[in-house]
């Protein structure tokens, strides 16, 4: 790491919605050295975004890279980041890797070849009773009442079910991949963006989990919702205690 | 570690309450072998309080154990688990120990020495800005609805000051130590017990942060409340922010 990470915090959308020059700048490099090997291709990257570039998702060869998921952890040095990067062709996602670079662990997929950390095979816990669940969420960077209060009220509801517990790393995108690994056994999140969980969603799918939408409908990595699950049952189940609250589809802004 | 790890679980007070063979286990390999070099010192185990064991904190030489903090995490594989060790004489902490086992990170403190993470010492943030801390907390085992709208209802105020976020990694004693390193600016907990920040405690001020009650009270580590922080003034908006739910002391019960 002889990139001199600067921490230079800018704000975004809120007061919780940080961007920094590190995040800026490991999004360059990454998109000009694939573009040098692959002109064609399309990005759709985290800070290009934010910089007003058009976010649609085709059926061209697309990559989907967060620099830094985990800014305000990255910021406060809190030892939780990872960068995102995933290749989908057709509006599917063909591989996904997720590095979390303070922990060193490396989480990859690829489609129909199964999901491996560090080179060992992940496999989720298949566990099916939500009451012996641990459950990993995150708030996000929304501080509206709204959605604070439905956020609130999702965890509230979860716990009397009860579940077992509730986790925050601060980065989706390892959040995710520990219901890959079976350490957790769902992941929830309302607000994020595709570029936080395009890759974990097929590490998660390939290690032998399930991805939903919070409304129980097929997985979409545009609808800013997404649950992550150990099986089936334990996915429906939360689908059915979380609600969300309203936000824009990616791609109906120009500017986040 | 060739310790046979087992993780059959029983439960205690809630079905989010959990103990294995294993706490119990490290609890009486930790105190036979302290008691063998120190037969007169006293001591405080999460275990054999469960046990049904008298918990008090006298002047005496006594040591604070916690065999497996996160113990949730531990049947989960959530590889967040630490040993906490805290010596205290005349009801001050002498000492403390946070040994986070899957993640091999050692903090230790003594009073008046410095608070260290594998040998490197440790200082906290100091930043004096609620909105920009980022702050980590737990929801416990708790699952009744005052505690948990309380804890929610709390999440809720914090957010909405703004902070920059909520994070929780599911064991106290390393959520504590997190403020200590500076890569969290605060941390409160209602409803853990003496074991769960003893020893975090003293680390946490060893390396220049705050230890207080949350009514923001002088801390008490036998109060079932904490908040630990960068600054004085950090400390107090949480204090302000924060209700508490009806804890019973600790020892004011034979088993919990």
């Amino acid at each position: 790491s002889s990139l001199c990470l600067s921490k230079e915090v800018m704000l975004k959308s809120s007061p919780a919605d940080l961007v920094t020059e590190t995040d800026q700048r490991v999004e360059k490099i990454l998109i000009s050295a694939i573009r040098d090997k692959y002109p064609q291709h399309k990005f759709i990257g985290e800070e290009s975004v934010a910089a007003g570039e058009r976010l649609e998702l085709s059926d061209s060869p697309t990559w989907i890279i967060d620099p830094i998921d985990g800014t305000v952890n990255f910021v406060h040095r809190f030892p939780f980041v990872a960068i995102s990067i995933a290749f989908a062709v057709n509006k599917q996602t063909e591989f996904g890797i997720v590095y979390s670079c303070v922990e060193d662990k490396l989480y990859c997929a690829q489609r129909g070849g199964g999901a491996f950390l560090n080179g060992e095979p992940l496999h989720a816990s298949g566990q099916e009773d939500i009451s012996r669940c641990l459950v990993v969420t995150e708030i996000g960077a929304e501080r509206d009442d709204l959605a604070l209060s439905t956020m609130t009220s999702n965890i509230f509801r979860l716990l009397k079910l009860p579940v077992h517990g509730v986790r925050a790393l601060g980065t989706a995108a390892v959040d995710m991949c520990q219901v890959a690994t079976g350490g957790a056994d769902a992941y929830y999140h309302i607000g994020m963006h595709c570029w936080d969980i395009a890759a974990s969603a097929l590490i998660v799918q390939e290690a032998g989990g399930v991805v939903m939408d919070t409304d129980g409908s097929q997985f979409d990595m545009m609808s800013r919702k997404v649950i992550a699950a150990s099986s089936s049952a334990v996915a429906n189940r939360i689908a059915q205690v979380v609600q969300a609250f309203p936000c824009r589809l990616e791609g109906t802004f120009s500017n986040i």
